[in-house]
């Protein structure tokens, strides 16, 4: 249907990341060739009964062999495997990409293994759910989203504008960034907030004096909205922690030290300070809405669908 | 149009939740007289302009002469103040109650100060969203949500199955619980995730490293659900803070224990206990949603109506 952007496309990893790639290229028309790759054999079966692909392999390798992009979607770790397993392969002029959450690590492990003429520019896209697996993609994820890149000091211009494109294609907005600067933002718009619901939900998992019955049966006070962040890919989150670190430590450092000054404020019974905060939160979301980056909705509109309970 | 549970009723506070109750009684047809008051005229008279009631008053005391049901929905720490107005006001066999989000501190403050003959049986309906003020109110709030009684031993079991009727005709399921158990239970289901979607946002809002417009702009990533919590009502949540003091502070001294041990396990690298934690958390999402406590679609149902931006 639509124009052929590559003619052939190789997916490694197929999660909710590269499944919903697959849907959005199947749907836009986008590749002549969808070639699906992942490691696990249960995996690449189900991709096929979702009819991700038009080829199926669970050699990185052979899906590489020829591809015009790579798309590599793999928890950040696995990153310098994935650029071994494929180096060998990729033919001159193709572009090489990934999906991870951080950059400074995934260029670290990946670009020293990227042959000359192959053209590697590490990605971002800031979308997703608290789901994993092929099963959880799905058409239209990246749409409104935003697509952060980081280039390097000499990435071919072609190769970007092409890559960009695909992005836009698939109805992301692209920003360039410097990697370390990427892991700094998402260190506190996503790593933190994440970290911090895993904390959460496992203090309230190990108390004695309230049972865990209790926890569940009154989430809905606000507890629950920790739960679904607390709820997302259990590896690709300990990779997200191994291997953004530094920045990690210091947003943590940081909230740390906020939190001391809030819990001596209440011990002490300082209302102004704890006003003051509170009011100033409050204008953050105020911002976010305005900037069309959530729904200006009461509690997500969750509450409609909570009626059904 | 249903039966009248209660000939009088006095609505002091109109808020979110005094305004919701306003609402049902009026749709329910629970009342045949509901007397609004709040200390402010801008709020009382927008309460007017919603129709929310039947007579409307800046006096507690006039609200709550020959009152059938007196409920105070107040930030907790107005409680005492609202108490003493009152007390001199209330009929023999009337019952008074609330809706804070704290109880032993609230009983502490009105209790001394009810009349012999006069019902005080304080509660918490668990209901709400971030919004605040008889604008954001809505018909049905309760429905479905746990009304949480704190009854004190020699409670009269009459007025008390009353007010438990009262709370099941706004669709509620109500349990009783002892005053300090309930605080210690909210403490962790509401209070501290309050308190740490604040604290997030305001280490957020002071990085110097990240900008106010990239937090905002790439909030998608995890951060805005915790601006949902933080974009609460300050002087509702200043109060809980100073009067579940103790609760909170055994909580947050939890939290940060345990956040501490993830620090640790971060620096060192010890990707066993993150992905250990990060298994767990999944588990108590998945509980809270056959508990029928949270919907079970990706992102709170979000996506969809994220599309729109």
């Amino acid at each position: 249907m639509g124009t052929i952007l590559f003619d052939k496309v190789a997916l490694i990893g197929i999660g909710l990341i590269g499944s919903s790639i697959a849907r959005d290229l199947k749907d836009l028309g986008l590749a002549r060739e969808i070639v699906v790759s992942t490691r696990s054999a249960e995996t690449l079966k189900r991709a096929e009964e979702l009819s991700l692909g038009t080829r199926y392999t669970l050699s990185a390798a052979d899906a590489a062999a020829d591809a015009d992009l790579v798309i590599v979607s793999v928890p950040v770790g696995a990153s310098e495997s994935v650029a071994k397993q494929i180096a060998d392969h990729l033919k001159p002029g193709a572009i090489v990409t990934d999906v991870g959450s951080t950059k400074a690590s995934v260029i670290a492990q990946m670009a020293p293994h990227i042959p000359q003429g192959v053209h590697f520019i590490a990605g971002h896209p800031l979308a997703g759910t608290e789901k994993s697996g092929p099963d959880a993609g799905f058409e239209g994820l990246f749409r409104g989203r935003w697509c952060i890149l980081t280039p390097l000091p000499g990435t071919d211009e072609g190769a970007l504008a092409k890559l960009r494109f695909f992005w836009e294609a698939l109805g992301s907005r692209v920003d360039l960034m410097d990697p370390e600067h990427h892991d700094k933002v998402l260190a506190i718009v996503s790593h933190l907030p994440h970290i911090i619901a895993y904390n959460i939900v496992g203090t309230a998992d190990d108390l004695e004096a309230v049972t865990q019955s209790e926890v569940i049966k009154y989430s809905a006070s606000g507890f629950r909205d920790f739960t679904r962040l607390a709820a997302s890919d259990p590896t690709m989150w300990r990779d997200v922690c191994l291997h953004n670190k530094d920045a990690i430590l210091e947003m943590l450092s940081r909230f740390s030290e906020d939190l001391a000054y809030l819990q001596r404020a209440i011990r002490w019974g300082e209302g102004d300070k704890l006003f003051e905060l509170f009011s100033r939160t409050r204008e953050v979301r105020r911002s976010i809405i305005e900037a069309g980056q959530d729904v200006d909705v009461p509690d997500f509109g969750r509450h409609a669908l909570d009626k059904k309970n």
